[in-house]
């Protein structure tokens, strides 16, 4: 398996995160990126620094003024009264107020959907390098059957205006855009981390070209809690090419993967040009934030499961938190893959 | 001028807030209360305890699953993982997540708007206790022809279904629905508070029975920012009877009156049957968080236009933080309200 990544995904390093009243540790660390690479590298997997393709691909999918916001507030944090090392903000646009102000502190509210997503000197470059990377991945599984998007800071939870759950660019759905103008077909996206891809939901919810679905815990009590119910099934051109497969916590190996079986086959009936398999590793029985409860076993049945349909197709990471499991099932994933399509 | 408060207002005393990525001291102290009704009674006001009047009045105006979160997630908050002192969410609803959890953190960032409304132990008991001020407030309005309601927490940022902006229950919004009720005209309300009222406008955007007029600092780059822009008139039967008047940051007693005297000549044009004025003092020159530069001459001006207003009036306190000003300005405030009607 050929891994693309960007060696800038380093440069956002947030360190605390405001949860339920009070600052924690940020689980969405500098070192998954390490971790994950280095990790696929002594598993014998080819390491490839991603080419710098520019903003155009991410303009295809992300609003143009939250790109504005995202890629200059640092450079202009003088005008924020009292900020420090991290750019965020306790105030949000809801859903009964529409306005878009004009301030720099009413756009943060604008784009920023929770507490989650600070924004700190290196933050642009690294989520920019981490959209590099879901780029470069497209490309590379178009050219080569399938290939491995080491995206860091993960994607799935930011919309095309706003970010949210540890998210600013939607790799996911980058990478989707891409090959779906690459293709002129149609592009499935399956999304498997332990939380429901709700901005790739929200970003192809009205389109018939991107079939969008997703495998993850019942978010009635779990992040994202507004999106990921079954009945969400897209709007307008999109009616029935969003699926969601909300799965009770804690529920392991036989539900999820009976999901994912169910899923492959809603996707093979759609027969996409391309697929891109959203990889939260988050789904772990190690997670810290996890609650599914799958086994490595698992996540190496999921692989074999996903090859088997056959499809040109990126893996583009998202979540999976550090603990000694996140490596392993990312070598476990891979190489159960790679060995499907082999043959082996 | 009687005041009519509740001592369970300090049963709410939040320590900290988060704000652009610190948590600060949170400004809206229980101390305001204590500080407010002392000078008032030091001053010769009438000081009376308001009577528990129950739900009703606040259901008239608040939604009911709103009610029902505030009213018991402390006694529910076990179900939240590691809570300690305060119930806060870090997670928001969002214009395009529009999905009512049912589950107890979802509901959280379902009404909760921001960061700065911590549930405590007491939080209930205080907010409840607020609102029979205004509630009282407004019968007293009735009966003698104005009234001080010394609500605290304040209201005047709380919509339908959200707390936002340190206030939990719009207590002028709740004390104008009454006076509807009581008078089966029409009610004015004049926000004079720092920040633009976007609750109260919220409740009543599309009412053509209480007309919502507000005087505040530009939110373009201050809260709230989403709403109380010039242009935002009302809704549905409600169009016309929502004015805004945005002023432009530091402008001072000069820009402040003339606003207020262009908002008393609309309000008399729709000869209201009563006018809740919302009474912020952070408008003051010395207030730690406003940003209009008001002098303490300023109020007792801004007094005396709407004394001479002649309506049947409730001054309902809302924001106004700590400082040598605040208790003085209220005295001048109700001095000069008082003089104007006893024709001094």
């Amino acid at each position: 398996m050929r891994i693309i990544h960007d060696a800038r995904s380093v440069k956002h390093d947030p360190e605390l995160f405001f949860r339920r009243g009070s600052l924690i540790p940020h689980p969405e660390r500098a070192d998954r990126y390490r971790v994950l690479r280095d990790a696929a590298a002594a598993a014998g997997h080819r390491i490839t620094e991603a080419a710098d393709q520019g903003l155009g691909p991410i303009r295809a999918v992300h609003d143009a003024g939250y790109l504005d916001l995202l890629s200059t507030v640092w450079e202009r944090r003088a005008e924020i009264p009292g900020v420090g090392d991290e750019i965020l903000t306790g105030h949000f646009a809801r859903p009964h107020m529409h306005r878009a102000p004009t301030g720099l502190l009413g756009r943060l509210g604008l784009h920023l959907a929770d507490t989650s997503t600070p924004i700190r000197a290196g933050t642009w470059e690294a989520v920019y390098g981490s959209a590099q990377a879901a780029i470069g991945g497209a490309d590379c599984a178009l050219d080569e059957g399938h290939a491995y998007a080491l995206c860091r800071p993960p994607g799935h939870h930011a919309y095309a205006d706003s970010a949210g759950g540890f998210c600013f660019l939607n790799n996911a759905a980058i990478a989707a855009e891409r090959m779906v103008a690459a293709t002129g077909g149609r592009v499935a996206i399956l999304d498997i981390d332990v939380h429901h891809g709700n901005g790739t939901q929200g970003i192809f919810y009205a389109r018939a070209d991107v079939l969008t679905v997703s495998v993850h815990a019942d978010p009635a009590d779990y992040f994202p809690f507004f999106a990921g119910y079954a009945d969400e099934t897209g709007s307008g051109e999109g009616t029935g090419h969003n699926r969601n497969r909300p799965l009770p916590h804690g529920s392991g190996d036989g539900p999820w993967l009976d999901a994912i079986g169910e899923a492959l086959a809603e996707i093979a009936v759609a027969r996409p040009a391309a697929l891109v398999v959203a990889l939260g590793l988050d789904a772990s029985e190690h997670d810290p934030i996890g609650v599914l409860r799958v086994t490595g076993a698992g996540f190496g049945q999921a692989a074999r499961m996903i090859a088997g349909a056959g499809l040109t197709t990126l893996l583009v990471q998202e979540g999976g938190y550090l603990c000694d499991a996140l490596p392993r099932n990312l070598v476990t994933f891979l190489g159960a893959f790679d060995a499907a399509r082999n043959g082996a």
